[in-house]
């Protein structure tokens, strides 16, 4: 079995036969997690000196298809689910690596100081799902069980920000981005067939693979177009330019579209000016020209996007979408628009619209936040298009869940029916929810999620305000997990973050304990990576400078850039030896983490003590896991054991350490003193883990 | 013509013609000084990928063959030498750049973190003549015109130093080091041929190229010993390990091998016991034990070396040299011997050994100072052969001058006869003396020096001794000129020394401007290389340590190991640019910089202060070199001008800023004052240069 993946192998050896030319093709030495018998180089940069097709080859033989095989499926119809984890649930027990193959796949492999898509060897510097592959049996030994991956699929390249254009800037649900299929295997796989080969190679190591699908927005440039014109929104192409979401007069700032706040809206000159640009689409505006162009468009000759064509023949254009939330300073986002999910106005609207005149569809708060304002005619064609990706990558390439982006903009009967179509295929298919709102955690679980994002990234990193155990502390108490996360692709990196390299060692070591979360690592995260793959979120004007001016990459944005993150940073191995370890102790406590009733919270001196830590208790046995969140100072805590059973707060009983984050050569036992309370001493930024046995 | 250099081109068209195969072979930018129209890579660090066949023959074709081309003859056989700077004083208006080309030419060019002898395109990393050639465009635009050549004659690489062996132990005076040969032009040219080519480019650069002659020392296992065991001295082989000099009872540390110390020398029980070790050299022994021994080292099979044979046949070995000063607490020197300069003992040690009884030819400080003690039977064959080392370099390469390694150590007479010989041939050729007392300069131009080595690497660094300043105003005085030094190769670098890269700087551009001295940059100096090359010199002990622990080459010194000079240091072209536009300026003014009464020593408000400074006058000119020597802070100077002619020093005059080492943008006049005197503001280590027209 294991088809696909012995399909890239057989294309390996065969290009393996033919190529014996001198490779002087460099991989980071974290890419060779496994005995790789053929000839390497080691650098002591870190890099290694490889045959590619050789070392592919091998990587796929001895790493992959030596474990047990299946069929290319869904990871839990083929496996048993723990009781009570079932319907999703998985996730709780799970560790996640976000990811984005066209980045973590890139390396400068002829050193020649740019990521090229055809290098000295003809091959791709970008990442691909074939060269990411290497990087798996490294994730699994730091204790990763399940890749997050960014958008994959096919997205458009008209206009694009950045080298290379924004994977979520998607122009075609059915297809998979061509950059990330690998010249490597010439022309006898397909991107297709690369992209099953990796999910057959993530099942193998016991990994689940969970996408990211953006059903609310799609590229301006999107593929639907041409069948579907009144599927969008359009405007005059001379509009484009200063297009921008009208600022209403007498409202603050950034204020959810809510109904209560329609009379200003569209009392506002502003918005009235904005409602006049919008026009019919255009193949009801000209059905003869529209022909006209659809023919241009699938001729043989034609080289043009079908936008393009569009401002071609109309002089139209579709108008790019922009935040939900009314008087939001983020400009129109350039590259992507709404889809139509009504064929009419929303309700909420439409009384203040009779007033102002007739409109053609638009795109405004009301119409972008569908879920508070919906219509009463939802456009069906759609709503079944947008229901069936899911299903699409279930059964043609084995995924396991999905993130759903702006699923809160979504009309709830949409989600529900995306839900249910994909849980009739595979019912322990898991949903994220991208909800940061940790208020809206219930209302996530009760549509169908299995878990919402949350705002660790926000909150962790602000240790010193009490952030982070606002956070810690709390998250025991939601009716939803959230992800144990101090970074993601949208922030700051924690390196770069008052605390640096402290900070974000200490934040992913704790996370794998932070109770009903789920630990979440930012690719890079592991190798203290500085910049930011966008600056999207919690980020300062200057954010994305965080490399040192002469690093090839500065002020590149992985999102829109090529982006080689920094694999060789000099304390990468520290990091993976640390994560393992720590990691192994987590799944030993697995048991405990995911039941609420064996937690119990440590308290400290005093509430504003930079400290955190819980107790799990398992069979006659106490865990301790004890952070000193304080990255700039070594400290002795206090640490309060009065909240523990009897059984293990008595005086004089040992702590046993068993691991320490910073140095595990010098592990010390401490003891319980009278007050029922030990002193523990710990480097800045810390985390320890101890035992207790029951009395 | 330029014979020699076309045969390279030749050889390296046709390996152009074969190889087509991906080159991934990186050199430093700084080798790229020409318009190299072949395909090339330039990566962010500063090396660029190249075809190296191709690379280099264009190098030679466009860079070399473009010059006007002469025989292969010393340079002023060819070229007219100016007016009293004949018979070898043109060095007087030269700047020198000394290398090894081992090192010098070495470059990890695969990139694999190792100097092989045989990369992955099976060429050479270790330094060759041919690609050594690439360096010279940069040399000559920062204004150097002698290369000065560490050994490159064939040394042992019997229990060699390090990993490569010392260029010092040399075996053949008349055989070049086939380590310097270069891969690329296969079996089509020699190590010969390469040579003469490495000094015709130099010529066609208008560059002189000087070697290191050692007369005075062989390689313990010499292959002059086959012919000659009677040049030798000779020991048992057991008392090998124990061999070390002599500590004389009664005497102080490091005294001169002079007649008044000998008769506590040879009242020794130590130095008894060691002139006892000595024996008969080994034909003289046992004739016929010799010639089974020549008959085995001369048959086909032979392997070995020969002093492996002759401690095989006879359990002896050649005695190691140590130095020539009584009580030197340095080790014998275990890879060189002494020459036997003569057949009978120092005349000078003769009365006491009568009294000690019957001596074999032995090694100790009066025969190791051998000037100061003659014999009485000169070693005539030897001597004749030790004159006839200059004259193979003159005829067979085409060389222009030499440095006489230990040159004082030797018979008067036969320093007349190398010299007489030598110039015999080219008299303009030039001589060296490795004298480093300046007390001896008048004694060295009395011998047919041209110059001596002098002290400037021990003093110039010392500037807040007001060693510096002795050094730069004392010069002028000397009967010889000296080598404006900050380090060599035997010396600690100067970017390690206390004022790191300030200082290095500071003096590698004032030197070019000390009077009646010759600027001297030991290769890497330029680009502020921190690791010395051997630290033979003014070390401490941790000196080898110069390098961060994770460097490569930690602890290496290019004297003895693999070495890779930092060529992609990041102020590499800053330091270019300075030195090419201060070389011009010293061009300039070369006809006041050699004739002292155009120098005006400059003073300041006390003697030390920490600056340094002269006035040379021109036509109606004066021109003011000045320098902040201190290192550690920015400093304004009040400089007396009160000792320049009177036309320079009147109130108002401007001093018209015409270069600065650090600010070039910010190019400031000066007025002087009433007092007949100027306020300078510098930055730490800052030179700059100003001009005064006459009034």
């Amino acid at each position: 079995m294991s088809t696909n993946l012995n399909k890239i192998r057989e294309a390996l050896a065969k290009q393996t036969q033919k190529n014996h030319e001198i490779f002087n093709y460099a991989i980071p030495d974290t890419w060779l997690a496994f005995d790789y018998k053929g000839s390497k180089i080691k650098v002591n940069d870190g890099n290694v000196l490889v045959n590619p097709y050789h070392f592919y080859q091998s990587l796929i033989e001895d790493v992959f298809l030596k474990q047990t095989s299946t069929e290319l499926r869904s990871y839990y119809l083929d496996h048993p689910v723990d009781k009570g984890f079932d319907n999703g649930n998985w996730i709780r027990k799970s560790s996640a690596y976000s990811m984005m193959v066209r980045t973590s796949g890139s390396y400068d492999h002829d050193r020649t100081g740019k990521l090229e898509d055809q290098n000295l060897y003809h091959l791709k510097d970008t990442g691909t799902f074939l060269k990411t592959l290497a990087y798996l049996p490294l994730l699994k030994r730091m204790g990763i069980d399940v890749l997050y991956l960014l958008p994959i699929a096919k997205y458009s390249l008209k206009d694009k920000k950045g080298e290379l254009g924004s994977p979520y800037g998607v122009s075609n649900f059915f297809a998979l981005d061509e950059g990330l299929k690998d010249p490597m295997t010439g022309d006898d796989t397909t991107v297709n067939d690369e992209f099953k080969a990796f999910v057959e190679a993530a099942h193998a190591l016991d990994m689940k693979v969970i996408i990211d699908i953006i059903p609310r927005t799609n590229s301006v440039n999107s593929d639907l177009i041409i069948d579907h014109p009144d599927w969008f929104y359009w405007i005059d192409h001379k509009d484009l330019e200063d297009y921008r979401p009208p600022m209403v007069e007498g409202l603050k700032s950034t204020l959810p579209a809510k109904k209560e706040y329609f009379k200003e809206l569209f009392s506002s000159p502003s918005v009235e000016e904005h409602l006049h640009k919008f026009r019919k689409n255009p193949r009801d505006l000209n059905p003869e020209q529209w022909k006209k162009m659809v023919k241009a468009y699938k001729s043989k000759k034609n080289t043009k996007e079908i936008l393009d064509l569009v401002q071609e023949y109309f002089d139209m254009s579709v108008a790019p979408a922009f935040s939900d939330h009314i008087n939001d300073p983020q400009p129109a986002w350039s590259d992507v628009t709404f889809f139509r999910m009504y064929n009419d106005h929303p309700i909420n609207s439409q009384p203040f619209l009779d007033e102002l005149g007739e409109f053609n569809p638009y795109i405004l708060f009301d119409v972008a936040k569908c879920s508070l304002n919906p219509g009463s005619q939802p456009n069906m064609p759609l709503w079944e298009l947008l229901s069936d990706i899911i299903p699409f990558y279930q059964t043609e390439f084995g995924i396991d869940g999905a993130r759903i982006d702006m699923g809160h903009a979504l009309p709830v009967e949409l989600i529900d029916m995306i839900i249910s179509k994909a849980k009739k295929i595979d019912p322990n298919f898991c949903f994220i929810a991208e909800e940061l709102d940790i208020e809206n955690a219930q209302a996530s679980i009760d549509k169908g999620y299995n878990m919402i994002i949350g705002d660790g990234f926000i909150r962790e990193p602000r240790v010193y305000e009490g952030m982070f155990n606002a956070f810690a502390y709390s998250a025991m108490n939601l009716p939803s997990p959230v992800f144990a996360c101090g970074e993601t692709h949208d922030t700051p990196r924690l390196a770069s973050r008052n605390g640096e390299e402290v900070l974000a060692k200490m934040l992913s070591v704790f996370n794998l304990f932070v109770p009903n979360a789920v630990p979440f690592l930012n690719s890079g995260q592991e190798f203290f990576e500085r910049q930011p793959m966008n600056t999207g979120l919690d980020c300062k004007p200057n954010e994305a400078e965080a490399l040192d001016k002469n690093d090839p990459y500065y002020g590149k944005l992985a999102l829109f850039d090529r982006y080689q993150l920094h694999y060789l940073h000099p304390r990468r191995w520290e990091m993976v030896e640390t994560m393992e370890k720590a990691s192994k102790i987590r799944q030993s406590l697995m048991s405990s983490l995911v039941k609420m009733d064996k937690v119990y919270p440590l308290g400290f001196s005093a509430p504003w003590d930079t400290a955190a830590g819980f107790g799990y208790e398992g069979r006659n046995k106490m865990t301790l896991v004890i952070a000193n969140t304080d990255y700039q100072h070594d400290k002795e805590h206090w640490v309060r054991l009065d909240t523990l059973p009897d059984a293990y707060n008595n005086e004089g009983t040992i702590l046993k350490q068993i691991f320490s984050s910073e140095d595990a050569e010098n592990e010390t036992d401490v003891f319980i003193e009278s007050t029922r309370n030990v002193r523990i001493w710990f480097k800045k930024g810390e985390v320890k883990i101890f035992e207790i046995k029951a009395k």
